[in-house]
């Protein structure tokens, strides 16, 4: 995990917090095996609250090359009493596994909360800009124009659906395993595993092996690669709309920000690009996660180093790129004179299928109709005047239309009637 | 698509297949029209079973450059009555997404089938096998006796979660779009959408641009790589337990059947091998439809050449090789005696976790008990003899455990006594 | 391998010409064991143009299970004299990965052929766009004004990089094995090998298993997913200047060819917009292939359902891309008049870095006239007029710089004067 | 970067050292410029040594937006003579890329180095184990035996291609540019270039962009995957060998080492797996890359977020990875003893090859023979008696071998006498 993209999510992944995640998982434990009169009263007593040394711990772990024995070990050198029931029952992953689990589901949480913001801002976007047309664009071409609002619309319901897909990821990951070496609690009954992860907001893996079965976590990446994907899909809009000859769009640019060290003339979409890149990385670690999920029998550990790296970076840098997003979409400068003026430049051949309708019905055959519109559409373009010009002089299209017909025809307001709906159809289902 | 590892699936995809679900929007949405008075009455008819020649559609492509427009103008030259009121008002991807969410949707059903029958398989293989203890293993290496029964709960649980993810694919595929060039509905009111999607089985979504976006197909290529990960991980341990060394399983070998065209003596685990190849071509398409979603404005067209390619490959394949599974599992051969020698060459160390508690509750300190277990095991595995002789002639240990404590301890009964609550437990949810 | 994006390339990977890459090798060795008395006179004569049915091979290997079987028992069926001798002292891998090489090998020199071709474009529209000067873009925006003909050699030294590349990869792939089961020559001697792969042009593999190590493959796979993304390159630089608001590209476009079903006035660059697409198609199977070199032991066979999927498909469409950005940049319509008008659209503020060295080498402070510079550029995008007009008339500048100094800042050909040194030192290195 | 797998090779990407490379690159840039009379002399004294607060440098970030500009700002804070000429006509990745091509040159060449490390630990275990009979094992399953020292060989083979793909790549990374904004050199000739980064150690970018074309860094990358799946590979024998079943290897096991915290009697491969899992990261990273190639016009700067995770990441991991197998390697337990007994357990069906060949030369129908061999290996393996004892014994083969010829077709010696020459002609190319 880099530190220029951290988060406060970063600190559920410090070795302080997953020292603390560890003992409370064993304080647990060792508070239920107490009231079923496993271990000895007393067990659990302070150990929630343990200051342990990293760096003792790390000099253990050299010796026994194992980092949850240099952890119990660690707890041993306290010299407390019963220390030697600590973890009574447990295998190691009982113990990582279930914190680790905690992890997911925390971080979880927190990318949802943010999600839900975004969610907020593109709503409020969208509303905002509900009457303002803008040249929708296909292949990078002008086609017809659309809203605004509906960009932002359809960004929110992208991210609608990202959050119900978190929120049933989140609720995938929370499952922990207190079931043994090889998932048979062969030392603890299913009851201690059910009262523990009560306690700590989990339910029973059902059938586990050595560890919760790595489909779980890649569900949960496959989520957050689908979240940054959308996010991608935010970033990209506003990086096309900021070019220089769209101009409709520009990120925000602080007083005194600097665009480039040699060109003093420079504002760029530095922040969209940020996100195109970060959700590169973040497809690259499903990648990774899926191939985890193929172990050894009862479990091999080569999912762990990657794990160690994946999942922290994922789900920060999934953190990371929502809030940066919100932040982009919240500073965003729109320039409503430019998409004036280069849906002025479309020359209304834009109109070009309400044309082509509305000379099928008056029975002109459909393909000759096509061919006669994309060579004046292509005329206007060159020429840059309107189609509208040149269809009302064409002579083969002479008292095929009426004069109302063809104001009717070239009405960007006909042309967007229809985009109601799709607003109220949006807005009344929430996320 | 290659024909080896074709199923019935891939009819779904021909190119035959494909023009006459083409038909069908085109068809259902002249109906629909008709009905509101759009386009005159008896355009729709005799269209959904029009016999057009494909080699005609793909010479007409090459003139016009476009294959939905070849489509039409093939229809076209049937000259039937009021041919030009066909696809009015549509945009080609109305048809085209709206009859590609139809084909995922089918795939999705078939592909659902088959997993549905492999849990049946699973389940039915997890009782079987109930009562036969075989050695678990972790690493590679012995830990504790498990079941053979529970491999088989596990991996049926896994595909209990990936029938529930491949249902939400389904649904979250399970939407249509004739909403225009841009997504405004700028030719047509959303309530032709909503009558021609009713019929075709499909809803509205909810916004849209020229095209469905496209993260719920990544969604529904997640479902598919996390089935195809769940595959690989049954085809491995069936790997693993076929090797020479282990003998505990083998893949059907078939009457006749030869293993290689040099050495007259192998058999090889072939089919599970082709599993675990053939997840990794999943894997690598999933990376493509994640990079599909972030297309440009209202949409561009980079990700049809992908979809033509990972559609198609990825249900079919998906198909195959829960198909090939459900065989490899049915026609699996279980060698229960090799099952046997294997525990038996465990030397009973497996039991050390449960030597250790006891001597813990016995009060002695458990770092030394540890290092004296290792000891022990490692010298059982050594001299190739049982744990609990060396326990019961161990000097340092005499008189910490009665006899009846030890043949507790050593008891293979006891350590399995828990494993009836995880069948009870996965077997009364259903998938 | 879908038959739309075929190149006569795909003729490598019929089933026929797999086939016949079998006889051949088969005969070459019956040939050399002949010579060395290995196997009787006679044995080869024929194998190399004999007719198999292709269909008979498959009914035999539904019995036996093994492709290689079933062909050399197809074989037997001819009743040909010697016939036992054929595949003698052979293991099946000998045979398959030797011919598989030979596919690649020619898979590879096609490719390297259309590369060159590409090459040649690139560099022949270099130097036609060498004195076309045109607006310089980083982050979207307008920067600098550079050269058109850079872009084309900036790619042509890609390509460069690229054929490098493939060569290289063609040279690791040329190597066959004859090294029998597990690579020991156990039953043949390295000199058999030597004689068959020197008539193949192919070189022994030095250590074997039973198969040629698969990083030659992946490697062959990486310069192919590197000559794709440079493809990509290409065809997102087409992409981005056909926008219509930059206008200043086209993509050949076919007379009688139709853009939209919908919208007769659409032009789109669905050419370019497959290359992007197709690009993410090679670099998923890069991801496979490299899963492909971790093989159990002397081999197991996952990797061979993923070749067969994969080799044709990415060889195939490899070719496939480079033709068609041959074709794309052979019918590229470039607009001067567009260019020049976006040039002149940035109203000479990318002068701004001469602009701020020339005020530093006259002892004003740096910081000071950046945020000066910065903000007259701001000013004049914003009110649409030259930075050297804002600058001539700005009072804390007046007397800094003398008219001809102005000039010589301002000047378009000055601020490119060191491009011809760019085209000596490229062209002076050929591919 | 995760601290846990950081070698020394970290230091080259410490915020520190970024630093340094940077003001490497100023001061030589400013040096040259002295000596061309471009800036005053004296602007480049003291520069290359100067010490900086990197949180200084961070909080001017936060206001200007940009990291080059912060550097600069801080270097001006320290009122240096001449300071508004450090810098002069550099574009902010003149700077920076030509300092990354650095920092990639220098991990490469500390990567190769433990790579020749890598590669003379495998010549020697070669050597070692060069009359070691093994069993050789294809899909898993006995095949033919081989040497031990054939494993290391063929690993040796693959980690000279993979030093020879290093090379390559770092010769690749070895580009560095001053051709300012666009790659024009609008403010600063080729010739300051050629000097710089002759001083530098660098060549020039032939046609640069405003950046080093991504292509160089993916091709660096692909070497590091390439890398990665080669120590996959050995990691993965070593894995499968340690197998309690099989028990020919054994990882280091340190005095004190404990395999787990619930089961004393572990030893696990865990280094090995540990290769595995960090492999499948590096394939990850590798994907990204490529995505990072094709960027916008001039240049957009997706890449970079990228780049700041991945490039770090990727050489730390790979240096580390390579180290730990050389570890692993040299710490390895290699048992004979179960060598031996795997052998004899394969009931010298190994045989079954060359059996076949000799009857097929006394005139015996193939297929017939195929048949009888398979069936008596069957036999063999299930009754656990040699095949050789079943042979002798059969009566339809009673005859047809001498007793000679029988004692050849089943010696061990004879299976293996041409492993020889494999040895001399590996062992006499270097790497």
């Amino acid at each position: 995990m880099i530190r220029r993209y951290a988060t406060p999510l970063a600190r559920i992944w410090s070795e302080e917090a997953r020292i603390r995640r560890w003992l409370l998982v064993e304080a647990t434990v060792a508070e239920v095996e107490e009231r079923l009169g496993i271990v000895p009263e007393g067990t659990s007593a302070g150990l929630k609250g343990l200051k342990l040394d990293l760096g003792r711990i790390a000099e253990i772990e050299k010796v026994v090359g194992h980092d949850i024995i240099a952890f119990l070990l660690a707890i041993k050198e306290k010299k407390r009493r019963n220390v030697d029931f600590v973890h009574y029952g447990l295998t190691s992953y009982d113990l990582v596994d279930t914190a680790l689990s905690m992890a997911l589901q925390e971080s979880g949480q927190i990318i949802l909360k943010s999600l839900k913001e975004l969610a907020s801002v593109l709503k409020r976007k969208a509303k905002a800009y509900q009457d303002q047309p803008i040249m929708g664009r296909t292949h990078g071409m002008f086609a017809e124009p659309t809203l605004l609002g509906l960009k932002f619309l359809s960004f929110y319901e992208e991210t609608k659906r990202n959050i119900q897909r978190l929120r049933l990821a989140i609720e995938e990951i929370s499952y922990g395993k207190i079931s043994g070496a090889v998932g048979t609690y062969s030392q603890l009954s299913p009851k201690v595993e059910r009262m523990v992860l009560r306690r700590l907001g989990l339910k029973p893996e059902p059938v586990s092996t050595q560890i919760i079965p790595r489909d779980r976590h890649s569900f949960f990446l496959s989520a957050l690669a689908l979240i940054a994907a959308g996010l991608e899909r935010i970033g990209l809009e506003v990086r096309l709309l900021s070019r220089s000859e769209v101009g409709e769009f520009q990120e925000p640019f602080g007083k005194g920000q600097r665009g480039s060290s040699a060109m003093p003339h420079k504002k760029n979409p530095i922040l969209s690009e940020r996100i195109s890149g970060l959700a590169r990385v973040i497809r690259g670690y499903l990648t990774c996660a899926l191939e985890n999920i193929s172990l050894w029998h009862e479990r091999d550990i080569s999912h762990s180093s990657v794990e160690r790296i994946i999942l922290p970076d994922a789900t920060v840098l999934s953190h990371y790129m929502v809030n940066l997003t919100i932040r982009i979409l919240k500073g965003l400068v729109v320039d409503k004179k430019r998409i004036e003026e280069n849906l002025k430049n479309g020359f209304e051949v834009y109109f070009s299928q309400r044309l082509m309708l509305s000379l099928i019905t008056k029975g002109k055959d459909k393909d000759w109709i096509y061919q006669k519109i994309q060579s004046l559409s292509f005329e206007a373009m060159k020429r840059r005047v309107s189609l509208k010009e040149l269809v009302v002089g064409d002579p083969d299209l002479k008292g095929d239309l009426t004069e109302k017909e063809i104001e009717r025809i070239f009405s960007l307001k006909e042309l967007l009637k229809n985009t109601d709906t799709i607003y109220t159809r949006s807005l009344n289902s929430s996320p």
